[in-house]
């Protein structure tokens, strides 16, 4: 099974050595070969080059005309709740009229109403749900994702959500990872026992979890209002010894020692991370933790952005994902995540690039196989419909560009309109 | 000709009457019908109504089966300057290192730099390059659009850009009304001369412009550094002196008095009003005149919004438009407008409906005929996916959400997605 794409405008995020993420400086970097042409074989990249080194080819090998459309490595997007049930839009409607997150979680709202959804919604029309974001995803150029639990808040609806995303996991051609949330809210039973429920996720969630092999990583929603520094340690410290890293939401509602908690956890990725000062950039330094932002949801609430200029003249990596949600980020859409990346977090195109594939890939423990044009590399690709530059991408922000997306070396989706007007 | 849509999830703006637009509370209203059917004659809305009423209709007459979708009278955008030639993605590179709008123009680059690459393209291409754009936005359901000159600049090129609007108008099935913006920016040639510069608009442009019926209506960029309120004053004098009625850029970038000089000269629409205090709030009230709001430029340029909810709660109506510009607005989805208008400008969904269908309409000559499902006016509609409310639209705001778009009663766009991996 080998094709070869060809009559490309340019691909773009050729690396040739297999690094694992870009920082500081080095973000604003972002490799491109002019014309070029790219071979796959069984599902993996297996050549790239400029036009004149493009070798030929017998009739055998299936071509694929890029149309002068360019060719990017899939986005990664490695912060998601896309398994949910229902949409929570009328609730989008109290917060526009000013009702802020967190009164909406104390009110009921927020993460224990989709917890209540998702009780009562049998697993199979759960997945159903949940595969026409999958299939959106894909169309809008994902090639890997994290699906994170965490609106169970019981074990046997957290157990519910890892069989869907295990089940996405199977059906699909993405790259999925999952993650264990259980500390994603108090759920209202414990309101008043805290501990309660943390004993609950460390003595019978992560247990069960790990029983079955459901969770590659264990998040925590360590902030203020959610769970204390102290809670997140021991959670993160029973999910390691069942073999979960941690990849943790912190600071987006406070300085909530959510970061510096992380990175002594050696997670993998911290995310969020709205309220970050020199404190937590310090700790971020070196530590192969990923800062990960996620400006869907600061767009969508009207928060404050994370200072990621800051961060990367710092030094630091960074990526970002969707959030992709019912709550505060009902989008998926990864192309917009780069636009916002670069209209409100200030990223050059190519830092923004950067941080949605090889950065992303990282952040969820793919970078060796994702995230890059990279010979050996899944072969995780969209290509574009003409466009004038890689800039061209975030610029035309209400623009849908993505037109075939191949993953595992297959062709997954193609846009096909039926403009009868032209 | 006549066509039934039916197995509707829901009509959405049915009005009954015949009204301008909707101001102040009543903006908070949008009426709708559930499981409604709609009937189409030669391009007219025949009839409409819940399904109880749903006449028996002959096998010859066309169905249209909505699958559940919603149906939504065709976006209304009042202002836009999608005829322009290239793309300005490198420039706004430069934003994102931080140079302001006034800034760059100062180095000749914002709309002089278009200017030039417009001068240097012939007709033919760049009614191509803006037929792109055209198609995209009927796609994105647009039904409705109006279009201006300025990136002319001369006499010559001001009519090329208007020949190409009424070319669009000609061809495609939008309708479109046309505005002479020959006061977009000073040129270069100008620099030192804006009277002259203001002299060749009065006796050479605007004339020329008549003579060929060319222009529906006439607009100025009053604002600091732009034209001056007495400058302003002049051109639309001229214009309403050759039956061009004014819609006009104002108070952007200042407390410009170009809203108080809009209204004084009867404009249809003042645009931007991103500086809006109670002077103006009271100059417009009662006016005739439509505050059209711009939320996408606002979005991308990261500037301040408008107090849109300061000037519904002072009883005044809203129109909302793309903008759709190489310069602080490259995009023409309607659709993300809405979302903008609730993320951003706080309107409720409802709000936001009618400022992009009804007062839209109006904001462009148009709401006799267009911005409602109302029996005899255009049957401009679009239907869209299964979706559980019309709250979803804005709320899913990275999703395209709408799959047939139908202009004077014909099916001018159906989304066909070839989704291999469902």
């Amino acid at each position: 099974m080998s094709m070869i794409i060809c009559n490309t405008g340019m691909l773009v995020q050729t690396r040739e050595e297999n690094i694992a993420f870009t920082a500081g400086k080095d973000m604003a970097v972002l490799p491109v070969i002019e014309n070029g042409w790219l071979l796959i074989e069984d599902g993996i990249i297996a050549g790239y080059g400029p036009p004149e080194t493009m070798p030929s080819f017998s009739d055998a090998i299936t071509k694929l005309d890029a149309g002068g459309g360019y060719v990017f490595p899939a986005f990664c997007d490695p912060h998601t709740h896309l398994v949910y049930a229902g949409s929570r839009e009328k609730e989008y409607t109290d917060k526009i009229r000013g009702l802020s997150y967190e009164e909406i979680a104390q009110r009921g709202g927020g993460i224990l109403n989709s917890a209540k959804l998702l009780h009562d919604t049998p697993e199979e029309e759960l997945f159903r749900q949940s595969m026409d974001r999958v299939n959106e995803i894909i169309s809008f150029g994902t090639g890997a994702v994290e699906i994170k639990s965490g609106y169970g808040l019981t074990t046997e609806d957290e157990l519910k959500m890892l069989r869907v995303i295990r089940r996405i996991k199977q059906e699909t051609p993405l790259t999925v990872r999952s993650t264990f949330l259980g500390a994603h809210a108090v759920p209202a039973l414990y309101r008043n026992n805290r501990s309660g429920y943390v004993d609950l996720i460390v003595n019978e969630m992560i247990p069960a979890v790990a029983s079955e092999r459901l969770a590659d990583y264990i998040d925590v929603f360590c902030d203020r209002g959610f769970f204390t520094v102290a809670e997140t340690a021991r959670i993160l410290e029973s999910g390691a010894r069942h073999g979960m890293r941690p990849k943790i939401h912190a600071n987006e509602l406070d300085y909530s020692g959510g970061i510096q908690e992380g990175v002594k956890h050696g997670a993998l990725s911290v995310d969020h991370l709205e309220f970050t000062g020199d404190e937590e950039i310090r700790a971020l330094l070196g530590s192969g933790t990923m800062p990960t932002l996620l400006p869907g949801a600061a767009f969508f609430l009207g928060m404050t952005d994370p200072p990621a200029r800051k961060m990367i003249e710092a030094g630091l990596p960074l990526a970002m994902a969707s959030d992709y949600n019912p709550g505060s980020s009902p989008s998926g859409n990864m192309k917009l995540v780069v636009s916002l990346g670069c209209i409100r977090l200030r990223l050059l195109p190519e830092e923004a690039f950067n941080a949605v594939t090889l950065n992303a890939a990282y952040a969820m423990g793919l970078s060796e196989t994702h995230g890059s044009i990279t010979v050996g590399k899944k072969a995780n690709l969209f290509i574009t419909k003409r466009i004038p530059s890689y800039e061209f991408l975030p610029y035309a922000y209400g623009s849908n560009l993505v037109e075939t997306v191949i993953l595992n070396g297959e062709v997954v989706f193609s846009q096909q309109s039926d403009k009868e007007s032209s």
